[in-house]
């Protein structure tokens, strides 16, 4: 079994190559998904109050997922001594982007519920790369035949924002309004919104709307107070979990690049051990990340810090499937 | 008389202060304009098809343009010995920014379509500061009862694309749209599209259909080739012209700040010429500048050049009117 | 009762608008200042030592404070629910900048005292937005009559650096010179000093100086150990307060863009943590938060961390005082 | 016939989608090159005698390369009335990078050999991304065998230094060394070295070298004393051309984002008319553009540049072979 | 006694002056170091696996140092009462930099060992700024007759990856082998390796052999869970160091200029106080710090950090000494 | 006779090495200057009216200085065939900087006065790098005993701005000055002002005055137009000049880099080619190039034309003297 690329010819340093995802093939035909995770670019910025360039997002975190690649087979990780994503046990496609029609939010966002549908359709696990955190509201809505068919889903949000406006000034599909939409749907079962702190879009109204139906919000101090274990305890056990990360539910000390941050935020075992609980508690069938914007990311530590989270992220999901 | 701010107590340099535009009055009240040339911010990005970020242009372009507030009263030039803008003159106000609404194209360009109509219902010049080119469009909408009342507009355009896109897949008012939106109203009798170069979104059939509706196409090689002089010449003396500045048409040696900078651009002496010499062959009845994007803009370069050139040019059709 | 801008009719995102402090109205008469809190920009920055620029601290601060206005009517804090800073309870004005004339400190320092006796003579609460630490020094010297009337002012100085430099080489006035200058005043009845660490202008005189003089110093170590709530407790209680804060007591992950940065500094929830504390045990009667300087601020992140202080302290110190 | 992308149901925006050059077909295999034109990256750039960092040159051009893809058929050039680049008259393939191997400049240029010399095999074009200007010394080393069957080659030199150096310190393939090793080919038959200006490593015994051995040697102000007409006409006709472009050949003014910047070079239209009329002139066999540092181009200009001079110089090198 | 530059005329504002390493003397006379300790440039980033800019290193930590030159004589700590670094206790020396020839790794290398060899011969601390975390093999080749003469030496590193590579692709020099190459030293006695974390180009076989060579591996994880106190007891007592600081160590929040960032790294504190006691357990003999690369480092923190390190760090190891 | 520093062992590439200006000895001690050219920074900045930042202007010149020293003897110059600057027929050393008070405008000037003094008694050309132009003010201050011996000076300024302001708000020694203050020295012939364009800090009045005093005004068209001969022909013939070159005249696209940057300047071979012509007309007797901000400089494109200008300037006087 070969199973390194420098085995094969090539030494493959991060900076060598194509970007695609963390170098996985690309696969331009949606019609013929044979993965076990497939990625997919929501390029759309034009939800947010802001700064936008999130639409750069999925460029920004491909090509920093490239560092990540060091050509080997898998990920060793000493502090608990596995091999995650060897070639072997998992595979990854990156299908490229949705397409985004510029001034129309409604078409860009039905082109990336559709890509959501093709991946679901294919048995895969769908990794959403934004664009804005609009984009959660196609990736959701392109879940209700797979909850039809294995049931209800719970959401688990990392983000510094609620992200819970009903409607204002006609807008129901902005970055402030997904959670809301979420909420509405009838397959998904609850909300974790953590890492929720300072004023955002979202009004005292939309809390109390957000609790009344069914959120859990904690705060990252309330979190910290808590402990992981804690916190981790309060998500249904053995549920279907979509995971969506806004990155500025990370602090701007190491998130610098995203449109709209918050001091105070998560660091970032704080969130990796989170998520690597989650994977263990339930399944996770689907995650998008989003709000990167790389031009405001000078030292490129937002984008390595999205691509180090999904490779982590991904890897413990895979791991916790193979068990 | 009191002719200068510093004679008042304050030597006002231009770090010190407030950013409207050129440190002049700050008047929100849109029903009681009272200035011969007011200003209005068109903070409005999501007609962009590569990089955003012109919704920071008016604040760029504000923050900037007090670089040329020294306290003096009016802009002495040396070059032709003529004091511009000084306060007995000319009256400037500041109306702040059209309000815009994300994710909705259409309201948020009906929101400055409403700035326009009221400046021009007080019978200021409008100096609109985009914004992406798309919000040419609510500006020249704008002027229908204004040119039902004086007579036709003469559109200039100083940009690297020709922006002459009719529609495609469902886009009619986006930043590729804004000349063929212009070219097909009744009250405008023609169009002179100057510094147009290289590859865009508008194709050949474009290029065919603004040349069939009146337009008059030149590149930057052919005006150097041609002169200001006979460039000008070009251009229907007497009229009443509207001047549409995309900041792209500049080189992006001096115009870095902007969504879709194209390189052999003009440099700044050959616009201020050719809009100087438009001042005094007509009469400049609106102007917008767009596509600055401050983000892009780490050095401020470009926001200098937009405030400088917008100053001049006021200063010019002020001192051209006054005759 | 209207409560929101866009109950009015405009959604009035964070990025439109003119930037006064919070986009509360901008009142250039300072003869006439009707508000519970007054905000004053101190664009001084030749009192440094090593990088300029804090001159556009006012400015950035500004810009980066609309980020926190989205047009609702106060803020919502989920953690303690409470609405605070609503229009109804608190009324604050921008009054714009104090005047600077550049090679003379003396002057500049004249006219930044003249604009703190005036918020003092109205009864408001100033805030000032240096500048570097300097302008901290006429600030003082302002409240004067202000304590001959209400009683004497404790200093609580959120810093990395002590600034208790006596004279040397003939400086007085600059920006390691303000707690001295401070200290030396009848009417400050003492200093708690908080976040000092690592060498800087001070020397080992100047800390024995301030101990003797009756100052209280900790490090960010020292305060951790200790915990906020011992560290405030140490604070006399029921006194009035002046609070100043050097952005450099935060950690250069969050505050990059300062002059003197300085490693090991405080965490966002550290200082409003300490500084919530304050407005409880006491009135607090004046702020300045100094030494932001924007174009070492590539992301952004030192003006939305000063505004995101001062709007969060504000609020605080205003609902305190409606109990 | 299809012909635009948006005929087929996406519009592709430039921001959307992964960035191989110019949105080209991506082809790893080298085994099976069906193409006209072939892109290669070589992102080696210890040769490097100032600023590294042309590693990130492929990912750069690609990356901006994509500008240029609006989803049509073809570039249409007003200027000239011609569309360039039809997909049904030019076929571009994509083949990614050569394997760098870091520590090692004998591998890393024996990669980038093998890659120009697959592409020659298949008969399609070279275009090769650098890397440092030493990444010209495998591709010259490559045309050995396709010299013997057609011809020797000429080498068109577009930079600011000489790189004549022939061996100081055992340093015998840095990028001050390519030009002097294709002079040393047999194949070789003379040099074109425009834009050469101000001090490098080449000293005086370089220059002479240099022209005892065939080199024409002209700087920016010759050339544009010359004018371009008699420029091109001191460059062999009908020879069969390589092309090497040094980004810094050009001005820091639009080509910041390189190593070693020297100022007073060319600006976009001189270089493009050049190359334009070379296309003319002879047959071009081999295309490299190196030096594009992406780190130090913070608003995107130099890699933009690089992109756009290869699209149209591609664009009119396939036009004449048409004819 | 003058102690300060101040008392002799100069304030000497650390912006001022010529940057040397904490504008200690320049000594470019080799052959003739007299002093305590000696700074040594290593600018050689040719060993690097994704971005460059190491080469900068030594003078990006040299102008931060001048940040903690205030004139005075001494440092003084006010958390322990120290003055560190006298004049009159401590002389410190900066060499400049050893020669390095592009393209070639060998001879770069040995430059590098033959300064740290003359550093060593004339009984200084040599402190050697990098440069990519290759240049520790040179330093600890200079080692083997100081060794011979004063026993083993053990590694002491702060590092997020373990570069523990031994051979591929041919590369045994590079940035991925140097603790490698020191564990095969006779007089290396052992190796700490603290911080280290995620995927890197070392793979489990890699870790296997580090322990099987001696090696104690922490993360920041288990440093944090371990306590300052009980890492540092693992450390064998009284011994000989070698402290090799990769920047990359600390987290991406505080060190963004590096090659390659690796979030979850340490904070200032946390290295300071493992460090600090490392100074009082046994004999610091040798010092490097790595991998900052000041053209990704826009604020200037991560040249500021490597600086205070360095600083303190010598410090606490001259006043150890001392007593 | 050994040339060049590579036949001594050092290949000593651009980036090794302490940064003095063209990596020059460094020479602390002023009492015992012998050179033919002596290096003063001044590194003052308080005397700016918009964005400061100059005091970093010796550090950014004296780095990007290194990038034209490749360890030659001299430098070749393939247009005019002469080698410059060989280590036999010049001596140039660098001093240092004067030193700086903060918040005291007399003070700094009287050190960089100092210093000048120092130059001009050892019969050293000072070449001063600022610091805002306001450092011109004690430079001028320097020559009277100089110009008793030898006779007046003749001012050459290469500016965007005329600095002719008398006393405004009590500043008579600001960066808006120094022509004024120069015009009024009895050993001052006459100024010619090359590149004065737009708005400043002077007034009417003060063109007025500058004309009154003698000054020969030119603005960058005006210059262009009459062409770089006749434009020296204007300057007297024989004289001793002194050059001032406030980087702001060149244009923004290549200096970005300075305080008070206005589009429209010079491009580099417009001044080269003017101050060459100087160089053989009469004699330069001192230089001051002024207002570089590397801060402002992302690119380095300022820093390096400041180096690249300077070096190619002493290299033609000291030309045109051995003559």
């Amino acid at each position: 079994m070969v199973s390194n690329s420098y085995d094969t010819g090539r030494l493959n340093l991060p900076f060598v190559g194509i970007c695609t995802f963390g170098k996985y093939p690309y696969r331009p035909d949606w019609e013929a998904i044979d993965a076990d995770v497939a990625i997919l670019g929501a390029p759309f910025d034009c939800g947010t109050q802001w700064r936008a360039g999130a639409r750069f997002g999925p460029r920004g975190i491909r090509e920093a997922s490239t560092l990540f690649s060091f050509g080997h087979d898998g990920a060793y990780d000493h502090e608990d001594g596995v091999i995650y994503l060897s070639n072997d046990e998992v595979k990854i496609v990156d299908l490229g982007d949705a397409d985004i029609v510029h001034t129309d939010t409604e078409a860009s966002h039905a082109n990336i519920e559709f890509g959501v549908r093709k991946i679901l359709a294919a048995n895969a696990l769908p990794v959403v790369l934004g664009g804005d955190h609009s984009i959660n509201i196609p990736c959701i809505n392109a879940f209700d035949e797979d909850c039809a068919r294995n049931g209800p889903i719970h959401i688990v949000q990392i983000d510094a924002h609620l992200d819970f406006v009903d409607v204002r000034h006609g807008v129901r599909y902005g970055h402030g309004n997904p959670m809301r939409r979420a909420a509405e749907k009838p397959y998904v079962s609850g909300l974790s919104q953590f890492g929720i702190r300072n004023v955002s879009s979202t009004t005292r109204e939309g809390y109390e709307a957000a609790r009344s139906m069914g959120s859990d919000i904690l705060s990252v101090r309330q979190i910290r107070a808590l402990g992981t274990g804690a916190v981790v305890g309060r998500v249904p056990v053995g549920a279907r979990y979509y995971v969506t990360i806004d990155i500025d539910g990370f602090d701007p000390s190491i998130a610098p690049g995203t449109g709209t941050p918050s001091h105070g935020g998560f660091i970032y075992y704080e969130v990796l051990e989170l998520l690597a609980a989650l994977a263990k508690r339930g399944t996770v069938v689907g995650i998008d990340l989003v709000e990167v914007a790389p031009d405001y990311d000078h030292s490129g530590s937002t984008s390595t810090l999205a691509a180090q989270v999904l490779m982590n992220l991904i890897g413990r999901i895979m791991h916790a499937r193979k068990k």
